[in-house]
């Protein structure tokens, strides 16, 4: 395993679940952008025109995450923050609004679980929410969990399952008989894979509830305020975390403007907000592909190597299913079918440069496996 | 003494050079408002209607300020980033202008060096200003330095001329003859001396040019932006420092709404910043008075005691001046004239309650003075 996050943590958790010996290696275990993010379970205001294929996986995992928390609760007795208010998709203007409603019908006509809202029941449901918004919609089944929380829990049961963690990087990946190496090391997978992964910056804030007092509201709340697209995630423990900016840009820096932004969009759209205390301001770096879903799976000419990575804005939510699959690859050799789409092969490569394409791992790399 | 701030220190600096055997106590000496300070030398943007004296005291030190500056780096090699490119005063909008053109000219009436410029002098002085900003004015003496710098060379000169800093506070002031305790602990006075000293909070950004730049304008900018009044303190290291709200409270939270209101006020004011990192949100408490003006003699019934708090907005500006004087005042018993307005009897007291008035500290005291 190369990659400490979400991601490498779920995957090792469960294949040592599996019984097979995993050695993980990371500097800096949960630092980089599952320490960034803001955890909602969202495959529903998440489904985006033309990623349809993105959006089957988005709700397939969303699906496992119940029972996906409620088991690594149990294991670590870590409360994970899980939280199933479901979301509110609110407009602050009636341009705003036009912009919301056009992406909500997309959603239902998909036939996801999206509600449109009267003002009156928005206001209803959500009193916290200012007077100048103008309208919205509920998705009873977007969920959301605390990140930090969950890389703390997934640390945990990989250990006790017998994952050791090993605090050195990855520069090159050897072969070596018997050993399949997953990565999952975000957009570190560039210079160990070649994959055209590439780093995608979010700045994000934490703000907190004044006085040790849970924020007042309960719902997640996506909205678009002004033109500016925005997310409010509220936790019990008052934290909220209202985020992210999506830049194609690599640096880590915190920017005045975009801190702006954030602040603005976030007390237009609940003014409460103005008084919590502003407790952290971040930015990390999201691991994008060309199509923005994930990579998972083997690496063409690599059978050894396999890929589990790309997972953009969705890393919290894919955990479960990008666990359980890739550990089921990593075991058995056979990929699932809700795998193809993200073969690693899907790539535009140089005709004849590569071996033939392949979702599945050789019989013979898994005899004596460790990972 | 009692506090480590950049009063304290430049006090405790100059009675060692003036011979006095000086022990200093803080347990963190420069991490209260000195820390929190943006740094401004502004007795001309500075004079308020109604606080004549306190203008006059803001301008005495105000000179006194290249002096002591060279001084100061000539002991310690410390640069201090002090600049003379003087302040604008600029307004955004026409209610903002004739908000800002009515303050200065009360300040050109006290016979303040402050010049009215038309907006296309004011732009050809500083081109980063937003084409918004409607006009302003130019103060040339009010200039500025970097106050954690300060505090670095006070500590260093103080130290060298023989002062002895204890890290550890002070909860009474024991009477000791030949011993005389300024108390320069800010907020910290009230509870040692029972003087009106209130925590007054201001919330201050710090941001910084990208890329290791310097920042793009070069002036103090003194704006105030559809009603939020906002300064901005370049410095010549790439550091902008974005000020400051002022708040009757006591906290020292970073609040939201207060970090929204500065971007934007800076933002609205100079667009370039909105590109700016934003490095540090934070905030401290000045020691106010209830006349806004500090504290600098003995108490009432102590003579053995000297207030040199309630500095609240001027803390740096007033540095010299503070410590020219009560080091006069310790080591001669006498008081400058100057020092008058700013008795420690003069806030309301119950008659008989108190000793007589006094600015300056007996002879007796005096003989074989440590402080």
């Amino acid at each position: 395993m190369v990659g400490g996050g979400v991601i490498g943590l779920a995957v090792a958790w469960r294949c040592a679940q599996r019984g097979v010996r995993v050695r993980l290696h990371d500097p800096a275990p949960g630092s980089g952008a599952s320490h960034v993010a803001a955890g909602m379970l969202s495959p529903v205001v998440e489904a985006h025109f033309g990623e349809d294929e993105l959006t089957g996986l988005l709700a397939d995992s969303a699906r496992r995450w119940p029972a996906f928390a409620a088991e690594l609760t149990g294991a670590t007795g870590v409360d994970l923050g899980y939280r199933t208010d479901g979301t509110l998709v609110v407009g602050l203007t009636g341009d705003d609004l036009a912009e919301a409603r056009r992406l909500w019908s997309y959603q239902e006509g998909l036939g996801l679980p999206i509600t449109p809202l009267r003002p009156s029941e928005l206001r209803r449901r959500e009193p916290a929410l200012s007077l100048r918004v103008r309208g919205g919609a509920f998705a009873a089944t977007d969920h959301q969990i605390d990140p930090r929380r969950l890389v703390a829990a997934l640390r945990t049961a990989a250990e006790r399952a017998g994952v050791e963690i090993v605090d050195s990087g990855v520069t090159a990946l050897s072969r070596r008989p018997g050993r399949v190496t997953v990565v999952a090391a975000g957009t570190g997978a560039t210079a160990l894979t070649g994959l055209p992964v590439r780093p995608v910056k979010g700045q994000i804030l934490r703000l907190r509830a004044p006085d040790g007092a849970p924020p007042g509201f309960r719902h997640v709340i996506r909205g678009y305020a002004d033109g500016e697209p925005v997310y409010l995630v509220p936790r019990a423990d008052g934290e909220v975390v209202v985020g992210a900016t999506v830049e194609e840009r690599s640096d880590t820096a915190v920017s005045a403007g975009a801190v702006l932004r954030l602040l603005r969009a976030a007390v237009d759209l609940v003014p409460e907000l103005a008084e919590y205390d502003l407790v952290e301001t971040v930015a990390g770096l999201r691991p994008g592909t060309p199509d923005n879903a994930p990579v998972l799976g083997p690496l063409p000419g690599r059978p050894d190597v396999v890929a589990a990575t790309g997972h953009h804005r969705h890393g919290i939510v894919l955990t479960p299913v990008t666990a359980d699959l890739i550990a089921d690859l990593v075991t058995t050799g056979v990929a699932d079918p809700l795998l193809a789409p993200f073969r690693a092969d899907r790539f535009t490569v140089p005709v004849g440069s590569m071996a033939p394409a392949s979702s599945s791992v050789p019989a013979e790399l898994l005899r004596g496996l460790s990972c």
